[in-house]
């Protein structure tokens, strides 16, 4: 993914545009594109540490960073209280994963091969395990819009830091789940091909560097939100479920497309159902604790979210069963992300 | 089915009620009465048609006026501004496909053998298909129902021709699909056996003189629909669901029971999940711009109908992925049908 | 199950506490505790009779009685106007048996074996029969939160009737399928191991003697049900959902695990999804007949009651598919009842 490095340019170019306080709509699109390469830049740098790290910590790292910018990106927009946009880009993730980065992935190659096959079994594992982790996410949503929304504050706190609290205990026991006790069922995804590119030192240099400039590039982002949702007219949920997601993962959702181009859909599969499990498992909760530090905030989904999350879910089930999949499979996810993309459009 | 033949008689009879200007209600039963064999009759002037114009073009004909008098009814329908009946009739076809016709097919196939097994690859392509479509037929209705009602007819007339763009160019994508890169997949329900029974000239005519009797009909039918209901003290939703989908697919639904009792019960399947299939991508967008020559018709269905036909779906992915089917099963499925039927019929 | 024996004592106890007229949340707590063993004992006398009298009414017996307990505890619910607890303990028992017993057994195993493997088909049978009552029992519910809420008792009455007759109708059928037609596929769960360890005399001796005190506990527990509500702040669902399913079925619950230690997963899903299925289409028909004595029920659910049911059918269905299971699958499934009970606690 070459043409990414070259969009490192606009790094320098969006300090400048803030420097000569340019309007928060032109920072917020530069600052898009500088998160691009960025991300892909971390990512990268991870995996070169988890070359040097053996698999057990290398396994650890690349679960954990691999959702590091979205959390950045959620990190500043809880702190500046932007609640709706923290919890649409989580629910965006996960639709993007699967919708997009599964569709784009079975049509790219299903141009290429007729038909392409998947290890049906470790596929179901893991969408089995994003369906429970959906469901147990989105069950004090559905109680809550059942409810009298007016007493929803009070009570429901607590009850997310309680979610929180499961479902980052289920990361931790599937880590140990993954290197420890089943270490046979997932090693497919991350196993190293060819050598290290880098040095241990550059490479943890790369990820530093890459961390810092997320993190600026990410409060540039965040405040210039409101500003571009009110000057175009788009909603907030837009932005949360459709661009932040993307923006995010731009670098990982090509590496999908190239393995489905190499034909292993396994890998491509993987790649977006693991990444949908990190987020539910691991960056919301974790955002769920940071959000004590400012205030707290409740994992409560709203209705579009919620229909989204659970359509998507039972896609991914639908879709895992099969054991194959073509081009027409393809359109078809790229058509139903369509279809909700432009349903949060026009809200 | 000789049978229907006879019932061809009810034509006449209708006119002459017509003329006589019966009650409206007896208009109304003779109508569905007259439809039911000029369906059966279009369907085999297709059919033989398809014969003389090679698979290809005979593959698209059958699947493009498969379900030609449900849209014929609809049309004259929407004319009349029955926007209810019309979207009613969509999710009731796709709600008799699945549950009245797979569920008659398995029960009258498992009387006769004690297991039928059918090719679970094949129909889990067209159910995770037709997962897809429904999915992408309702998340407009299941965003609009969660929104302020009011707002609901501004912008979200714009959103469901968005979504029947979307729909066609998937059926069309579809056919691509089946008749040229995957038509080894597709080519076992409308293979040919024996010779045809017309000639192309007698096919033709038939065909037309079918295609203008139901449409003479439908016109009859629509008529008498706010009459009938009013004096049986029907809800408008119990002739929409149940009943005009079952007048349309008479003939279609015998060759699945019939199909079912050759112990084909991957052809049963097909027909009618293919039908179903049929309905979302090709039936219900074609509406949605025919509705636009008159008054636009936003293609939001109310929770009952979305209530029903994600249930349906749900049922049809769970009867695939099982690969065998008994008379239980079927039971099962006209049990579900049964007391959707009956909700709707109190109402 | 010794340990359960000891638990007999509590049923002396309990007497005497409602003698001395002791505080209604004492005696509701000690006739829980001696329900517990109660229930285990008369499900003991049930199989030991099953021995004596061959394998077809043995079957219908163990099929019938599988589930008394919470028959009678629901009785006297009943006599007492109690639906809400009613109902909630019949949605409570299936989210229960499913996620509870399922993943307590899944862990149990798998802590003891790395995977454990269970005969996909035979599952996949019971669970699709599960969607489809869930569907079934569940459609009347969905339609009444859609209407306008004051018009649900008089018209309700009648569907829910309705549904009641079919739902018996189907576990007639299924006991006919399993015993008759089908035997073959059926036969695994209740297959008698040794000798029979009581003689029929003494075995119908215990049945009726548990039976009545089951009654009078039941009673006693009925009772004090509002009390301690109010006295501990817990919501009537947490009582119905979690407490009530809990009490019936501990000895049920035990034999899965047992069956799990044992690695014979099989026997431990078909007990779990067995006895749902006997509560949404013989013991929810029952009560809704036995209502008619006194004030009619309408089955008609709440919406967290169908939340959390149609979330466990889906998982249900997701797990059958998988036709492996390991302890990370069990406690994911315990985690989604936690979060249930949760969610429940706070209502």
């Amino acid at each position: 993914m070459k043409v990414l490095k070259y969009m490192l340019i606009f790094i320098p170019i969006s300090f400048v545009a803030k420097f000569i306080n340019a309007s928060p709509s032109i920072i917020f699109i530069l600052s898009c594109l500088s998160i691009i390469p960025l991300a892909g830049l971390m990512g990268e740098g991870t995996e070169e540490i988890s070359f040097y790290s053996g698999p057990k910590i290398g396994g650890f790292l690349n679960g954990t960073f691999g959702n590091a910018t979205e959390l950045i990106i959620s990190f500043f927009a809880l702190k500046e209280g932007l609640f709706e946009i923290v919890k649409s880009s989580i629910a965006g993730s996960v639709i993007g994963n699967i919708l997009l980065v599964v569709g784009a992935s079975m049509l790219a190659g299903g141009l290429k091969y007729k038909t392409q096959y998947f290890n049906q079994k470790v596929v179901e594992v893991s969408s089995t395990m994003l369906l429970f982790a959906v469901i147990g996410l989105c069950i004090p949503a559905l109680f809550t819009h059942t409810v009298n929304p007016n007493m929803l504050n009070t009570r429901y706190e607590g009850l997310s830091i309680f979610v929180a609290i499961v479902m980052i205990s289920i990361y931790a026991l599937s880590l140990f789940f993954s290197f420890s006790t089943h270490k046979d069922l997932c090693s497919s995804v991350h196993e190293h091909e060819g050598n290290a590119k880098w040095s241990l030192k550059k490479s943890i240099l790369i990820l530093v560097i890459s961390t810092i400039l997320i993190a600026i590039e990410s409060e540039f982002l965040v405040t210039g939100i409101e500003p571009i949702t009110e000057s175009l007219g788009w909603s907030e949920f837009f932005v949360g479920i459709i661009l932040i997601p993307i923006i995010g993962n731009v670098a990982e959702h090509s590496t999908a497309i190239v393995m489905a181009l190499k034909n292993k859909m396994d890998v491509a599969l993987e790649i977006a159902i693991g990444s949908s499990l990190q987020i539910i498992l691991f960056v919301a909760p974790v955002l769920i604790f940071l959000s004590l530090i400012f205030t707290p905030m409740s994992i409560v989904f709203n209705e579009f979210e919620l229909i989204a999350l659970i359509a998507t879910v039972l896609i991914a089930n639908s879709v895992s069963h099969d054991g194959e999949s073509n081009w027409l499979e393809g359109i078809q996810l790229l058509a139903v992300y369509l279809i909700i993309a432009a349903s949060f459009f026009i809200l």
